[in-house]
């Protein structure tokens, strides 16, 4: 970015060489005037593909079909987890499915992680993890008689290798942590992380939430033990959309997950007297599986392969590194600080601004038409999306902030404005 | 049915009387040529009110609301719950929520249980419960150490009461039972046999699967200290949609389920460092829900309402207590037996046939037009929903089985044709 430029000239200049600006048309077009949405982060937007598979999956396959469609259906969390797998995930295929929520498949994992090591009593995550980690890691910690030992993490720079090496010892049997940090978008190094686990003896537990979709992810070459994340984000898989589950081929047999249903027995359809684990991966499903969400996964996956992940990855560096420039030469003169690493090799998708009004700033950034997000205590995170934004969409954005800032046109928000309502 | 006929115009008369019958309209048709569904006891039908709403939270909420939407979908649990709760369950406001699946929730129910009733070291449950009831419970019990006490269920005729009070002692923290058996049909007195329980110290967890939107229930008014439910049988909310989950409202702040994650925390989107759960129904919620699903479980259950439940019921007897009759005339002499209960105040919403080529005839069925279910070992399930199915379509269903058994056209299938291609 040699030739940088302020002027909004120079981010239409960046769309016109963009590659892949014409993905925009492979999703619907909110339609909203004057409306920048930069929260695919929280929310993707709607394939128009998945758009119509899910209207093809109601109309036909549910309302014609119906029950003799469950012969395709039940087919669908192993093959939409390969679809993210092979594509997305760097996994080979059997090692990943789609079901239950994140927190659900967290649930299941760490609590098989740790009857397997069932010698070592300490989970070790990190204290600005996302709260369900935390949390669910917390419940499970109770239940066995465990410590969970909290790393402590830079909240603008995520774990480092020195802090992680510090918690490990041959106490621990489990580290859960995020590839990329919600808050500022810190993005782990998985392989070096994972080897320093596994020196400990510990199994790696990784959540892909703010990474799957955003950038590569090499789940066998990393040698991950564990792994879930959510498909709501950059897969763009809809509100609610099912969880990817990956457990590294050689441990399937010797992990046993807690909730033992009938999509986990094998021969499932004989009913059988007792419990015995499906082979494989499908040993960690639970109950009847979400249909419209698994397919709505599968085609989300599909899309983002067919643009490429290097493809996606760089231009989604290239959009945030402009993002940061902007925010350096406009921002923060206006008191914002950028609360992201700054080399894009240590970032996510997702961009964070610390300012005191964060809060109310949020607020009045939604009625100025820019969709992002707040965090705790005092962030607003911007998740340009390499499908669905353009250089001049972040330009404007960036430049409304601005506006907001400068002319204070916010402190009318109550600063306990409750965030949902 | 002082006047019953075995003639196909008896049907049609019933049919002419049937105060019900233009709710056929309200579900979209299959289609097909000369085909009858029987089976709406494992997937219910589309209604046209739910393929509309799908498409309006996909194509308006998601597409063009986004992330925005969240500020209605996050009350979807508990308000498709209350929904459920108040129209079909006869429980009170603010003590179901809907998420999950039936097996997930059956173990957030039965560890908060076995927790709460922390000197007990039994779980109770019968034999021929569905799969997944029994082997959550058997996870459960080894997870915990827990005996999993089983009763003897008559396979046609379901828990006696007598049973039960024999399995029953001071050692049993819980039991679990199915309202209707899935597999005779057989419908327990809830009231009767919570009492028995109760008397016992022990908690009663309710498995509402086949019954909900099938017959009246009064969770409330029987007692009932805890539930659980599929929406994707007679409450029509369609493949993998969420479950139900109900929780009394003195046992809410008592029990403490263990999946502990951010849709179960207080004030969730602060984000606090410890878990601590939410107040009411809400703490028994884990991740981030199904949206499509929850909408489609708010309209299936709007739909059972406004047709009325009493009505609903009614006609239901008035199907099985004729599918039964032309069973008795036309396939008992074809070495069918009738395997569900004959009072239909014991039986649900579906009726059990022996047959010693079960199986294979349950494949020569659905190549003849029928769709009903095979159940091990040698059951055929036939379930007439009254808002879709006509009594002329029973007598049909009925004649082409009586047809196939008698001609032996279904030879020809290997015995061992697997369920699920």
């Amino acid at each position: 970015m040699t030739s940088f430029s302020t002027d909004r000239s120079y981010a239409q200049g960046l769309d016109a060489a963009d590659q892949l600006a014409h993905f925009r048309d492979r999703f619907v077009q909110p339609g909203w005037d004057d409306v920048i949405y930069l929260n695919g982060n929280s929310l993707g937007p709607l394939p128009v593909r998945t758009q119509a598979r899910i209207a093809e999956i109601v109309d036909q396959e549910w309302g014609v079909g119906l029950v003799r469609s469950w012969d395709k259906w039940v087919h669908l969390p192993r093959q939409a987890g390969d679809m993210l797998g092979e594509q997305l995930l760097g996994a080979a295929s059997g090692q990943v499915i789609v079901c239950d929520s994140v927190t659900v498949n967290l649930y299941k994992l760490a609590f098989a992680a740790l009857d397997y090591r069932s010698g070592r009593d300490v989970i070790v995550t990190d204290d600005d993890n996302f709260p369900t980690d935390r949390y669910v890691l917390e419940g499970v910690s109770a239940q066995r008689g465990c410590e969970l030992r909290m790393i402590h993490s830079d909240i603008d720079d995520g774990v480092s290798e020195r802090a992680l090496a510090e918690a490990l010892d041959d106490r621990v049997a489990l580290v859960e942590l995020s590839h990329v940090a919600y808050r500022s978008g810190a993005l782990a190094d998985m392989a070096k992380l994972t080897g320093l686990i596994h020196r400990a003896g510990a199994l790696a537990l990784w959540d892909l939430c703010h990474s799957v979709g955003a950038v590569p992810i090499e789940l066998d070459g990393a040698g991950a033990d564990l792994a879930v994340g959510c498909t709501y984000k950059y897969v763009n898989a809809g509100p609610g959309a099912p969880a990817l589950l990956y457990v590294r081929d050689e441990l399937q047999h010797q992990l046993r997950q807690p909730i033992w249903g009938w999509f986990g027995q094998r021969d499932q359809f004989e009913m059988g007297p007792r419990y015995d684990p499906a082979p494989g991966i499908s040993a960690f499903l639970t109950g009847t599986p979400d249909v419209m969400g698994a397919v709505a996964v599968e085609e989300g996956a599909r899309l983002l392969a067919e643009a490429g992940l290097p493809q996606l990855r760089a231009k989604s560096i290239a959009l945030t590194e402009y993002l940061i420039a902007l925010a350096d030469s406009s921002l923060v003169p206006l008191g914002f600080a950028v609360a992201s690493p700054r080399d894009p090799a240590r970032r996510g998708g997702h961009v964070s601004l610390r300012h005191d009004d964060a809060r109310q700033l949020s607020h009045a950034l939604l009625r100025a038409g820019i969709v992002a997000d707040y965090r705790t205590p005092d962030r607003i995170r911007l998740a340009p999306v390499p499908l669905f934004n353009s250089f001049t969409q972040v330009w404007d954005g960036m430049d409304r902030l601005r506006e907001l800032a400068a002319s204070k046109s916010y402190t009318d928000i109550p600063p306990e404005q409750p965030l949902v309502s």
